[in-house]
């Protein structure tokens, strides 16, 4: 605690992302990476972007990257934000879009880092108690709030919510703004960006990090109708006028367009996902149905922190959330499928290890 | 005006950027651009980190980055913080060291997206005049404030400061946060970095955006004791862990580690400035004397709206401020020689033509 600090800086608690170690010697399945590189035509866009232009500021309105998005989603330049990733995003639309005097309310068990936007920024939060199968209680969510926020599928539990009870959702909150936070979609969920014609209310923010194999790079976005992205834009030419750099908007544009790759690198990783989730259950894991390119399971008689402590010792990283409800499960990546064969094989001989003694 | 706003977003007032042309018709000397491309090994660097690690967060430390910036200015690892452009790092400075309850001091005339900010976080301000010849009062420093920001050289002004001024205001605001904003500082001005080690509050930021010739790619950084880092990394992490991605952040240190490609840069800048700087007088403009990549300038028998809009119509594009005391300067940034001679000639015939009628 320093003097200096102002009294948000005081009372904030700061989010804790997922280790990047740097010795390389792990497996590592613990920030829901892409095991598979950008596209070839990604990293050609950005060859070509490293070039004398590199002096001029970039597109402030990122137009080019934005027109990308809206054709692909068949919405219009204006539909769209980019942002610095979709914690951006999100971090710009909470100060958008919620008072300080209105709670707002999302899942109890969803992505840690939407309780740290609010403390940050003051607001009242509630949270909404998943059901005993991790689903989510769509009744909560019909009642008076400041706004809604939804990880769909949700995080870390990677479990899909039906698109009829986020249209109930956006009925009964007509006045605020729905956040459908989409950052996982791509993996065999449905997404409800057809629904933004509709419901004004409704900003859905996606990111490249995952499907688009583009962690790296940093790029996510928002859609939604005009007004709500307007106010997303006042937000951030409140703070930063240039958030994407040149070199970032070019891979971003590349990873939209190359249509064939993201399917193929999509389409690997669900074939990778139902294999691991049986394999998991053969060796007596609880292993909840998974929309995204993660898994959320537990084992019924072995202690999840522990094996999380083992799992790392042998080289394997996957991530663990010391947290009431959840603190028994691992939250594990797909990786590709050489990548996962080794984890299973490891994984398995610790399973056995623990449970002989 | 929507519904779905905060009350935040209802009543900001986001910052205006310098207008980036798309039609590149113009000689582009209005938002303080390197004419110079970023160096050689910093293209090679983009290009060698275009790989399959793509797929990867970024160092959300930036440890690399920062070890080299801490290398060049003798600090340590823990007394720079990066960010994704200097507005961000200002934006974020802004929420760490500064109180709603107290009165934070700039000058009135300085960067305009310091009251932007302040906007956005409720903060109060007071503005110090500066003097007739644009120096700034330091006396108005010395009283009790909830912080201080000051831009060195001031922008759009072009004029430094003495360093003995600023260690006068460090010791007279001894609890509270002093931000030295060295955007330009490299352009033959003094820095206060050395003082870092002397005064705990004082915050240095800089950028890469303008003596690195790198405006494309989105760095800035900030220096100071640990603590004040600290509250800045406290800041970040509650609203974006990884706000530097893998290239930009290869990109930065190429271009520090450059030194000699550096110095060839900002020594022909300077050079042209200070020629520029004679035409214009000998042309009866009056020219604030210079230590940043522009001059501020202002003829006294051509109204400066004007001349801006005769020069944008001749393709020549700087950059006009609409306010009081300044309604008259032009801030025109120092471009490559050869753009410079054009920018004179054209800029002649035209003070030669409105004089004449």
């Amino acid at each position: 605690m320093s003097k200096y600090w102002s009294e948000i800086t005081k009372n904030i608690e700061p989010y804790v992302c997922g280790e990047q170690p740097k010795d390389k010697k792990y497996i590592k399945l613990n920030t829901n990476e892409n095991p598979y590189p950008p596209s070839p035509k990604v990293i050609e866009a950005i060859k070509m972007a490293a070039n004398e232009d590199l002096r001029l500021y970039p597109d402030p309105n990122c137009d080019e990257l934005r027109d990308t998005i809206a054709e692909y989603y068949d919405l219009n330049r204006d539909q769209v934000f980019i942002g610095n990733g979709s914690d951006e995003v999100l971090a710009f639309s909470f100060l958008a879009f919620f008072n300080t005097n209105e709670k707002i309310i999302f899942p109890d068990i969803s992505y840690s880092f939407y309780p740290v936007y609010a403390k940050l920024y003051k607001l009242d939060y509630k949270l909404s108690s998943l059901k005993e199968d991790f689903s989510i209680n769509v009744e909560d969510f019909l009642g008076e709030n400041g706004g809604v926020v939804i990880p769909n599928p949700n995080a870390p539990t990677a479990k899909a919510i039906d698109s009829d009870d986020i249209k109930k959702i956006l009925q009964h909150n007509s006045d605020k703004v729905v956040i459908i936070d989409e950052a996982y979609v791509d993996f065999g969920c449905e997404s409800v960006v057809k629904l933004i014609k509709e419901y004004p209310n409704l900003l859905v923010i996606q990111t490249l990090s995952k499907s688009r194999c583009l962690a790296g790079i940093r790029v996510g976005f928002a859609l939604g109708q005009e007004e709500l992205i307007d106010g997303l834009n006042r937000i951030k030419n409140s703070m930063n006028s240039y958030t994407i750099d040149r070199v970032a908007a070019k891979a971003a544009v590349a990873a939209i367009k190359d249509e064939e790759y993201f399917k193929e690198c999509v389409s690997k990783i669900i074939n990778t996902r139902e294999l691991v989730s049986e394999k998991l259950k053969s060796f007596g894991f609880e292993v909840i149905p998974s929309k995204a390119n993660f898994i959320f399971t537990c084992h019924p008689d072995i202690d999840g922190e522990k094996l999380f402590a083992t799992l790392r010792e042998n080289g394997l990283l996957v991530r663990y959330f010391n947290k009431p409800r959840i603190n028994n499960y691992l939250r594990i990546t797909i990786g590709s499928e050489d990548e996962m064969n080794v984890f299973l094989e490891k994984l398995h001989k610790i399973v056995e290890n623990i449970l002989q003694k």
